[in-house]
This record gives C-alpha cells, structure tokens and sequence, in this order.
C-alpha cells in the first residue's frame, strides 16, 4: 500500500495503547497491511525521549506478544515508523509539536485513547494550531457520554472540528471476528437467512459475562453502573448485528441505516414495566477462581457504602417491528460472575409436531456464537442416538463452526487490528455513527429515569455466582432459560 | 426379552447368510439383544451334521468379524442355539424335518435367503407341513419379480399363506444407520424440516455408485440391467425416505402411507421423454483401483457380445406433489464407477440477494447424507475467511454430524442387526410393502417400455471413469452438476 499515513496517538502511555494498539499496528506491520510511508506519533505530557519510548515500547510488545510472533526484522521496521511527541493536553502551544512533525500531503488520523473528558480541549487544540484539515480522520473510544444529553455534547464539540464521515467511534465488539462471521452466517447462508424472524426463532439470548471487578476505578464507576458502561454500547451494538433488517449491501451508510431502524424499534421500558423487564444486581463477597474476592461496596477506592449502583443488568427487550415482533431477546451483563463468557444464543421453535418419543429434553434447535473465551460459532441439532435398544432415540450434537478447524495453527486477529486496517481505509462499516449512539442513549436513558422514579433495588449476588436469583426469574416466568443452565 | 423365537433360515449355505445373517445375529446376541429362548435353524440341502456345520459357522464368522469384536463366551451361548437341518427345497417331505424341530407357543421367523424362484414352493411345502400358523413372519429378500406382473405373481404366492402384516420384505437401505438418522434429522431438527420444500431447495441428489462389476452372474444380470437390480428398490427407497411428506408418527403405516403417496407421484417417463431424462450406459474395459479391468462384454459368462444391457442409469426425477414440484431428483446408480460411495446431496437455493463479494463459486448450502463408505451426514455453510486482507470474504465450511463424533470407539451397527430387531419385534417400519414394490415396478417399466420402443443406445463408458459423459449432460443441460466433481 503506498497511502501515506501519519497516525498521532493521543493517550499513547495509557493502558489502551499499551495493550491493544501498538500489539495490533505491530502485528499489521508483520502481515505486511500497514502502508510503507505509515507514521506513527505516540503523544504523551512525559517528558521523555523517543529512544527511551521506543525501549519502553518494545518491552511491552514482548509482554503482550508471544514470543512465537516476536521478529526482530518486523520490530526494525516498525520502531523507524515511531516518533514520540510530548504534549500537555492542556497546553495549546505544545500542540505545535504535533504540527511540526506533520508533513504535506498525508492523510492524518488523530486516535484519542484519552479520558473522554479532554476530547473537546484535544480537538480544539489541534485545530487551532492547523493540524486539522477537511480529511483529518479522528477516532473516538467508549464512553461517547453518560447519557443522551452528556453524548450530544461531546458530539457537537468534537463535530465543530470534524465532519461525521471523518469520525471514528470505536466499538472494539464490532472488531471481532465472530460478530463479523455473524454477518457471514446470516447473509451468505440460505438456510440461516430464510430463518431468520419470529416465524422461526422461539427468542434470543446474548450475555456479556466479566469475572473482573471494578479494577480499581470505583469512584468513576460508581457514577456509572453496568448499563451504560457495558449495555449501552457492547450489547446493543451486538443486538444491532443480529437483529438489524438485512442491508442492501455492507456498505457502511447501509448498515448503520439498518442499526438505527433497529435500535429506534426498540420497545421503551417506563416506571411502568421497568421492574418486570429489567433486574439490577450487585455483587456481594464471594469466590473467583478459587479465590476468595471482596464486594462491590469492599472494594478498594469505595467511597459510599451505602450505594446501589449495579454491577450487573438483565433486561428482557423487545423489538416492535415486522421481523421480531413477539420474540423476546434475554440480554445480560455483569461483573464478577462465575466465568467470563460472551456469546449470543438463537433458539429456534421446537417443531410444531413430534413423532420422535425418545428425545432430548430440550430439543429446539440453537445457534451460538461465542464471542468469548473461544471465538467461534456452533449449531445445535438432534441426531439418531447410535443405539440398538430404542427404535429411533435421538440426541443433541454441536456442529462446530469454529474458525481454528480449517487452519489450527492461525490465531484469530484481533478486534484492534481489524478496526486500525477499515480506519486506514476509511471505511466506517465497523464503526458507530452519531445517530446509532445518541439513539442508545435515549432508550438507555428511560431505563435510568424509571430506576430513579421507583427507586429500583438492587440485587444482591455472591462474587463467582450466576447473577441475582431474579435475573433466572426473569426469563424463567416465560418458560426459558438461560443457555448452559 | 423372554419372548420365545424360532427363526428359520432358508438358504443358509449362501453368500447372505454367511456374509451378513449370522454376523447379524451374532452381534446381536453379544449385545443381549436377542431372546434368552431364541433358536436358530440353518437350513440348506447339504447332507451335514449340527457340529460340522457349526464349526463352518465359527470359521466363518471369525473372517467376518473383527479379532477384538470376537467373544468365546458369546459365541458358546450363541452356538447353542443353532440346529442345521437338511432339506432339499424341491422334495416337501423334507420339510417335515423343520416341523418336526419347531415346538408348540413359540414364534416363527421364516427368512427366505434363496432364489426368488424357491419363494412359492417353499412356502407351499411349509404350509402343507403344518409348519405356517396365522402369526408365521417370513422375510422374503429382494428381488420380488423382475417388472409389475412378475412381483404380483411372487406376492400372490406367497400371499395364499402369510397376510401381509407378517410379510418381511427386506431393502438393507432402509436399515442403515444413516437412512435413520436422516428420518431424525427430517423430523426432529425445525431448522431442517421448515425448508424442506421447493421454496427452499434448488434440487437434490441421489448416487449409488459401485466399483464392483458383474461378479460372475453376468447370464442373470443381462437379464436385469442396473434400473432393476439397483434402481427401482434402493434408490426408489432412498428416494422415499427423504422426500415422501412428514408422516402422522414413526408407524410403519403411517410411513408406508406417505412413501406410496410419494411413488404414485413419480412423474411417468414415456417414450416421448425417455431419451432426455434417462441416460443408460455400459462400461468398456479399465482400471480400478490401479488394476486393469475388463468390459461388461468381456466379463466371464458374458453369453452375448452384441448385449446392450445397462450397467449404469441416470435419471432426472420429477414429482408432482405439492411439496416438491419444480426440484429435479438427479439419480444415478452404476457399476464399475471410480468410486463406492452412496449419497444423498440436498441443494438449497442460493439467498435471493448477495451483498458478500468474495465467496466460493458455489456458495449454495449443501446437506449431504452419506451412507457409504463412512456412514455420516454433513451440513456445508458459508463462513467468514480468517483473512485480514479483505473486507469480508468468505469459504465454504463443512460441519459434520458424523456417528463417530460421540464416541468415536464404536462401530457403526450393520443394517441387518436393526432389521433383525425389528424383524423379532415384529414392527414393519423399516420394511417394504407390496403395494410399494408393486408401484415402483410399475414406474420403472414404463421406461423399460420406452427403451424397447425407441431402442434407446446404451452409452458406453470406461470401467473406473465416473459414468457416461451422457450423465453429466443431464445435469449440466440444467445449469447444474454432480457434487464432488
């Protein structure tokens, strides 16, 4: 590729950069796929030299990299690309560093891996010393806000600099290769796509499921709670790939076309219904691993203990439109859980008559695509039990999708890697528009307000657990369950 | 299973009941599946003793079954329950030898493995021996009759003195694990039996292809050709078993009901059609499996070296049902072929709109049922490449819902131990009915007829290649082709 590309990282001493983006640009770099005049600017207020930054840099590469992908020639290549650049956010003049460095005619793209907070001071900044021109591409990581009202404006202030079609917000989840073998599975197969509505499907499940804690930042997520940090964003970006009406093509306007349809048919939940559709837990003591764990009001940096912010949310969500109507989707995220597990559930209806007497007790048929541990997609179907004794007994087998078994030896790429390639591209298929965010927000924001009106309690549930007893309850009482259970 | 059996083995100095019968049943016994009370008489015109014959059965079974299969606990219990008795099938003195063996309040199996043409008189001779009650089953194997009038005339026989609930008639197709198997994935999977219809499926497949040639009875099979020793019973069969309609419950009227439905609704192919939709062929001399081979017209016995008897036959099916009109069934069957293998290939439609770019050049999802050589059934979806380089390409993946999977230690059961089973039981449902022999045959005389009115050329192929080129135009002329090639 002979783009010629200056990448500026803001934040790049930040626990992001250091785990996830220089790893993927190393690796992209190693596969050939990062342009050959690519640049890369790693800002940070430390006041330190590039060779020491490039010695700090390589140490982590080798934490994070296993040794089998290490190669000397690559990290010879790569480190030439690297140029750090000190910068006080707050500092407009030290911005003329960046200006400096930048060249003519390359495209610019301006990565915040920053607290959300200095996005508006970093865009203002960067404009006022010159370094933004009408293709400078910015990106934007998670939270886009805490709310609708809080979203706009980081919205507008960062849109007085940079139009739409130039901005990148992340939703590392869309970088998986799972949720794009999704797209895959649902568009390519005839036999998955004609089945795809509540003419077929009995309802759907996605669970995020986290075994961490709050990893020392209570304070701020304490403001927060599990349905912005993790529902808002992951899981209705999930809900989005799977239930969205099928594109004209993949292209990004189509997509995102498709995903604010879906989200704006999400059913509103009010102080009305809130407390039969949603469950809020928190986690209490407990064991992960074997190891004995703390709740969430014993955490270290625990500053209220009286609160009942969760750490876990269930909500049951329903879609009014013509493809879902009466198919529920069981949603749920938490901390502290009994294993970390990310993975959306199909279940089909049974069939409408049964001749086989001998056959599993649940025996409708289930696509899951597991986004984590083990990326990978598998259907569940019945099959004749081999047995002589029963005239016709049948069992349930998994057929395995999974993307190791046509080539062991390859890792799955990750999401990052996937993400820094369409950015280099410019195409924002992968990315999340204005309208889908601000969107989420609003419907987000009414589950906030119904809490609030009722006082909503929260859930208590032991560290290690499955979540509060209520969260069962609630897709119980409609005669499911949840997957693995 | 305190039942008390007596099965009657005619013929049980032949290839069947030595290959497959007494394996059969000696499986059977060390599964503990037969009757503790069971008793097994061979019959056969040799002048031998039990103990001489015995030790034929041991050395026998001992090449037939696998070292580590073998039991000498199992086959002292087993042994014991064999008598041998000597009958000369033309002199119905004899048969008062079996008379004299069985005893009162027992149940008789009488399994004729003979030539067809003993049929009729053994079962007069056992009739008028006293030796058939109104709960005598026999078990007649194939062929009933070569065309209609013949198998009518065999089925009248044998109907003066067994109604036809206790008429056994054997097709080893429908007791192969996977033809089960294939009836639990119909009827137990929703997302299988929803598409099975002409809205969902492009056409399906059927391929019976053997290596084997005439194996020294060429003076009878110049007589027969492959329409009537392979086609008009296993694949007819075949053929029911995946498109008949879904039946009330597993009874065997119930499923005879839907396959006679099905039969009646072949589409007749008359001499206006025949040479378009049948394609006959004969193989020339050359190579299996590495080995020079010879021409059906140079095969030892061959009587007639102008003969245009066929020795492969395509034909491209048409049903005119509700379900299935506008899917063509493409089926073939031949010997000499490059390959043994048995399959049944689903083909579903393509998905009405593509917005993938990069796929396979055939991205239609394919379910394939395989009954030889490994017996196992296999779904071929579309998935996401593990590729960084394209946007989203993808591949064709095959998911396997093979026996072997579960444990993969066990063998998979030999269609005689199920129809055996069920044979004992006395169930039907694996069997065939008169009234669907008889609607087959019908069927295939008429392009018998058609080949004989319009003399239509048997097309000539090499042993060892994949069949007449003729064949692949049948299926290429409808922008379509034979899977695997």
């Amino acid at each position: 590729m002979r783009d010629n590309i200056d990448l500026v990282i803001f934040g790049s001493q930040g626990d992001l950069a250091k785990r996830k983006l220089l790893p993927a640009l190393y690796r992209l770099d190693k596969a050939d796929l990062l342009p050959d005049n690519a640049r890369i600017a790693s800002v940070a207020r430390h006041q330190i030299s590039t060779n020491i930054y490039l010695n700090q840099v390589q140490e982590n590469l080798q934490q994070v990299i296993p040794k089998k992908e290490w190669d000397n020639k690559v990290w010879t290549r790569f480190k030439r690309r690297i140029y750090y650049i000190k910068v006080d956010f707050s500092q407009k003049k030290q911005f003329n560093h960046v200006s400096d460095w930048m060249e003519e005619n390359r495209k610019v793209i301006f990565y915040l891996a920053t607290p959300p907070s200095l996005y508006e001071s970093i865009c203002k900044h960067m404009a006022s010393t010159g370094c933004v021109s009408e293709n400078t591409r910015i990106v934007l990581e998670k939270p886009i806000g805490h709310d609708l009202r809080s979203s706009k404006q980081v919205n507008d202030a960062v849109g007085q600099y940079f139009s739409e079609k130039n901005i990148f917000r992340i939703d590392h989840y869309l970088g998986k290769e799972t949720v794009q073998n999704l797209l895959a599975l649902r568009f390519a197969n005839r036999i998955i796509n004609s089945q795809w509505d509540n003419k077929c499907i009995d309802h759907i499940q996605i669970t995020a499921a986290e075994t961490v804690g709050i990893e020392g930042r209570w304070s701020y997520y304490d403001t927060v709670g599990q349905l912005r940090d993790m529902f808002q964003n992951h899981l209705l970006q999930l809900l989005c790939m799977v239930a969205m009406e099928p594109p004209n093509s993949l292209k990004a306007e189509e997509i995102r076309a498709e995903k604010i349809k879906l989200l704006r048919a999400l059913r509103p939940i009010g102080s009305d219904k809130v407390d039969d559709y949603v469950v809020r837990g928190q986690y209490t003591n407990g064991w992960i691993d074997g190891k004995p764990v703390v709740g969430y009001l014993e955490e270290e940096g625990a500053e209220n203990s009286n609160s009942n912010n969760e750490t876990f949310v269930a909500i049951k969500v329903e879609i009014d439109n013509w493809r879902w109507a009466g198919v529920p989707f069981y949603m749920r995220t938490g901390k502290r859980l009994n294993a970390k597990h990310t993975e959306i559930i199909i279940a089909y209806k049974e069939s409408s008559h049964s001749i086989i007497a001998d056959k599993p007790l649940d025996s409708s048929n289930k696509l899951v695509i597991r986004l984590q541990p083990n990326e990978g997609i598998e259907l569940e179907m019945i099959s004749k039990k081999q047995s002589l004794k029963q005239r016709l007994s049948t069992e349930k087998r998994v057929l395995n999708l999974d993307f190791h078994d046509s080539d062991s030896d390859k890792r799955v790429v990750d999401a990052y890697e996937r993400l820094f390639l369409e950015l280099i591209k410019g195409d924002q298929w992968l990315f999340v528009s204005r309208e889908e965010i601000e969107t989420s927000w609003d419907w987000c924001d009414q589950i906030i307000d119904a809490w609030n009106k009722n006082k909503s309690p929260t859930r208590l549930y032991s560290a290690g657990s499955g979540g509060p007893a209520k969260a069962e309850v609630l897709i119980e009482s409609d005669g499911r369950s949840w997957h693995g259970q």
